[in-house]
């Protein structure tokens, strides 16, 4: 359906994996699937400015609705013109539904059938979550796509909870959809919930599919539980949704996690692992991780990864970044979160590659050696 | 004499005041002087990246000899292939003798003939500097310009008290001298001492200008005396020194510090002032300062300043940098620094044009006019 705000095309589907190599339209450009959103909570991705996280391959990027509507205020956003020239990002954005706060803040909260009241850690004030609010600040904010306000219940919660809870995550769906203003600029995408329940996890897939609705997201997963039980869970649920629709696995992670779910048919994910790591000073190479504090890097000439094409290997020694942690110097965590975004920017290339030749397990196995399998 | 490592050539000479526009020609490059330096206390300009300096104006960025010695090693950067590649800055280097330590760490050391004890802040560590080290570590670092091994006595300090410490400074010049391996990499500057005396000043620079050295500093200034003082003593200091070697004032400054100093012939400075602004919300406008913070920059579309072609300006409002400021996001730093670098660098290059067209005198006017005349 053309017509769609965000529209899916299919480019080639893997022959021996649920792997698809896709494209998403969007009204800020085109996206290639699958591919990696990096997160940029309060309007920015942290130490990073928009061509830089473009230079790496990220053609998404995130924002967090809780966040931006306490600080600076969605309003004040529209009012500038909305998120993307605030930011100075002209691609496409993904903003959350301010509801996986309502899990991560869970001590601040009420939640009733009507919404959430969250009091903000930031300033001490109550702010009220709903439906119909998260759907307002989602287009104030001028997001490309918008997700759906929901529950996600802790991971060990039971399944009667899971399934009372994934019953309201429903009815506060069906009143997103109508509360929906700018529907042509502002997609809309379910989440299924219905945790680790594959029976659950059907029911809900249905019922969101019978909305129709312009993709269809992964929700409740990377809270707490196995990863086994995560994998499984994705690629169950990806199986139930549409193919002509985008599929989005919510808060995934890592490189292992990043190529089973794609393998599992899995189009888009989001995850604060690269950019927090690198202020960590934990890198990805092609080796697996390098801890930059380390003694053994001090007088190191050569870069984090002698193979990586980042500006960081590019330019810098590991001795140097390894003095700009140690000095506390603000520098090193543009240099590594540049080298960590670039390394999943050429992952994603490496899956999209490996899609299109038809050798999408040989990747998953070749990263899974390096990473482990979960 | 063309043999020099580092040669001054005067383009022009102001016909209403002592300033000159000048080139300084050194083994990374060409300087056009005036000129602002930039400091790099670390071995980075804080949260910048080499061309993102450069794209400033800057041409030559300070490195601190004490920090280095002590945080990674000068010989560590020299096993690197020293100071410009370890940082990525391929122009010209300027280097401190961890002189001024002296001063600003002054409870934690001890001085005398041999040279200082300091204890480093970071580690607890007790380091000898002495005019041996200093300029052992200024040519490991590869430095283009060296500063001579100098004892900066406080402001307050009797003229007894100053007298003998400029004796011993041109005995420490004398050992500095001898201890040169690379003159022909590593130029070196004396600094001219002697408090806010004239007959001092005037004694210690007909001093250094017998050892006929590459460059002349103006040294114990912007310390904590008055400007009216600072000022005039750059002003006799200058008209003492030489016509064919270029002139750097110290520590120094302000806006219309720089225009003042160059109206009394100086060529060269350095302050943290643009950089350590920046990182504190002050930001540099044609119309003054202005504080991030401040609760009525909130919902400002426009930029820091609607005449600055600088990045920062030419992408965002205040009301974004505000709410970066306001959330603690490191990309604030990277901004703001960004913008006030190029305050200077622009008002240099004001200050060149204003030589080349004989009218400094007015532009001195035109910046005490915005920021006082101290």
């Amino acid at each position: 359906m053309s017509s769609r705000t965000v529209r899916y095309e299919l480019i080639h589907q893997d022959q021996h994996s649920s792997a698809r190599r896709g494209r998403l339209y969007t009204p800020h450009g085109v996206v290639e699937l699958p591919t990696f959103m990096p997160v940029g909570t309060n309007a920015s991705v942290k130490a990073m400015l928009p061509d830089e996280v473009l230079s790496t391959g990220a053609e998404v990027i995130l924002g967090n609705t809780f966040h931006l509507m306490t600080r600076p205020g969605h309003e004040l956003i529209n009012n500038l013109g909305g998120l993307h020239s605030f930011v100075g990002w002209h691609r496409t954005i993904l903003t959350d539904s301010g509801g996986f706060q309502v899990l991560s803040l869970k001590d601040r909260l009420t939640i009733n059938e009507q919404g959430v009241r969250i009091q903000s850690p930031y300033d001490g004030q109550y702010y009220n979550l709903s439906p119909e609010i998260s759907v307002q600040v989602q287009e104030a904010l001028g997001a490309d796509i918008a997700m759906a306000f929901d529950e996600c219940p802790p991971h060990d919660s039971t399944k009667a909870y899971v399934e009372a809870s994934m019953a309201r995550t429903t009815r506060w769906l069906d009143r997103c959809i109508a509360e929906r203003k700018y529907p042509e600029r502002t997609s809309l995408f379910g989440i299924v919930q219905g945790g680790t329940f594959e029976d659950l996890r059907e029911e809900h897939a249905q019922t969101l599919i019978s909305r129709n609705l312009d993709g269809y997201a992964v929700g409740g997963v990377a809270i707490g539980e196995s990863k086994p039980d995560m994998l499984r869970v994705a690629e169950f649920t990806a199986r139930q949704l549409p193919t002509d629709r985008p599929r989005y696995l919510m808060g995934v992670g890592h490189p292992e996690d990043l190529v089973m779910a794609v393998a599992s048919g899995i189009d888009m994910f989001d995850c604060v692992v690269p950019t927090r790591n690198a202020r960590n000073g934990r890198l990805f190479t092609r080796h697996g991780h390098l801890v930059l504090k380390n003694a053994c890097h001090k007088m190191e000439a050569g870069p984090i990864d002698s193979e990586c094409g980042c500006p960081t290997c590019q330019n810098y020694s590991l001795a140097y970044l390894r003095h700009l942690w140690a000095t506390n110097e603000i520098l090193v965590h543009r240099l590594t979160t540049m080298h960590n975004l670039w390394f999943f920017g050429s992952l994603m290339r490496r899956i999209r590659s490996a899609i299109v030749e038809d050798r999408m397990n040989e990747l998953v196995e070749e990263i899974c050696a390096v990473w482990g399998s979960g």
